[in-house]
């Protein structure tokens, strides 16, 4: 399956791509969230297409498509985890997973504008594969680990690098401005994803090729980063787990690029669709 | 006010202390979560207490306490925020505040126990100052922080130091594990929470006074703290923001002393509470 919200932002009904047409499920399931995946949602879902998919009807074309899930209880990102990024930014290759964590308040929909913070110099751009976790995982055991997933999605882990590397303290400060997740358009379930260790990912920047690679690149594959993850922290149904990015990164380029208002940026990974933010001066948010 | 959220883990019902006995609320306000506290909860349950309070009965008790507000959004920490706390720790006092977020799978209530994680051989403690965020709050001013304020708990912000310092990466991976941490037993609205820059806030272990100090030794005070996380994300209502803890943890000890099975952590705040944690063994939760 291949699940989406649309609607206003905060507001969003769940959706599915069935037979090419984005159609509603706005009276078939209450959303995409933490409840929905603890409980079987998505296979009750998947056996109710097989009888009752061909009432489902299109969503008019022009649809706002919000983020692919619900605001989870966490969104916890992978580090350096492209041996090639790793090399561009100038760090190690990590031992073990970097793990930091991005505030859920970051989430916004696929195509929604992106906003630098106020007075942000540094904005950068990070085509993911992100991980939505479908049951509680606790220590779990790398060889189950995958039983532990509801889906993947496109994810772009935005980060303000003054705020991630210069102010002092951890990556978190420089993850969870808002707008600085953009994620979806699709929650695609395993059986639909392909092989998630073989997908080409890219970004493009006005145009122009910057993130160009394949998550057989991957330092720590799928496996391992949801079993080190758990035993750190409990995942919880709804949860979403980033990847990391691959080579092509502002801060690596000589000299640094970062994002300035106008600037788009279209990313994608085969098989889990594309999105596109245009990048949009800070301005206050009506309170 | 003093409000506690009471019954089995995961279950809990609201609560107040109302003229010296735990009584409930569970059928007047829904929880004390994100919603109650957007939506103007505080103000109104005070109302309501004005002309009903006097019809509140007691909890048996023998009631369990748990965490004392729903499960936020966020749990934002500050680290290194006590001058001496973080000579300690052999760290620099920081030119602006450390940031780090706990996984928010880690609240527990301030009576149960902490489970130390499977093979963690570094677990502390860490006595803080909490506060509950009121109302949404992007880019705030200093002089306007205390307005989001909902209250203040306890919070003892378990850090498994290995986890947290060896591991690489961030301080994220030793701050979430399941138990790390307990909140409460209140939360005090700023009209009963004193001076909450002249509060003493202390720790023992096992009888033995660990941790004897003051909000007054901040390096960061609490308007300081909201505003400048407002920068970087934006807080929600019922988020916590934890302050950082001032010396005596087991990692500034020469030689450093970790929690092991058996050990009782009792803490408080003055006009806040106190809690008590026994320390129990790894074990696996039931699926």
């Amino acid at each position: 399956m291949k699940l989406f919200r649309y609607g206003p932002a905060g507001h969003e009904q769940p959706g599915i791509l069935w037979q090419g047409q984005h159609c509603s499920l706005a009276h078939i399931v209450p959303d995409f969230n933490e409840a929905f995946f603890a409980d079987g949602g998505l296979q009750r879902l998947h056996s109710w297409l097989q009888q009752h998919g061909s009432s489902l009807a299109p969503l008019p074309a022009d649809t706002r498509i919000g983020p692919c899930v619900a605001r989870p209880s966490k969104l916890v990102c992978i580090g350096l985890n492209y041996a090639d990024h790793a090399a561009e930014t100038g760090a190690a290759i990590p031992a073990e997973p970097v793990v930091f964590m991005k505030s859920t308040t970051a989430i916004i929909g696929p195509y929604d504008e992106v906003m630098l913070p106020k007075d942000s110099r540094k904005s950068d751009w990070e085509v993911e594969l992100a991980v939505v976790v479908g049951k509680t995982a606790r220590y779990i055991a790398e060889a189950d680990a995958l039983d532990y997933v509801a889906g993947y999605c496109l994810h772009n882990d935005l980060s303000e690098r003054e705020y991630q590397l210069e102010r002092g303290g951890t990556w978190d400060k420089g993850k969870g401005c808002d707008t600085f997740a953009p994620l979806g358009p699709y929650l695609v379930t395993p059986d639909e994803a392909g092989e998630v260790h073989q997908l080409p990912l890219w970004l493009k920047l006005n145009g122009e090729l910057v993130q160009n690679s394949n998550t057989s690149n991957f330092i720590f594959n799928i496996p391992q980063v949801l079993s080190y993850l758990s035993r750190f922290m409990t995942l919880l149904p709804g949860d979403i787990i980033s990847t990391g990015t691959p080579p092509g990164v502002g801060l690596g380029m000589q000299p640094p690029r970062y994002l300035r208002p106008g600037d788009v940026m279209e990313l994608g990974i085969e098989g889990l669709g594309t999105s596109r933010q245009t990048v949009i001066a800070y301005q206050p948010t009506p309170a």
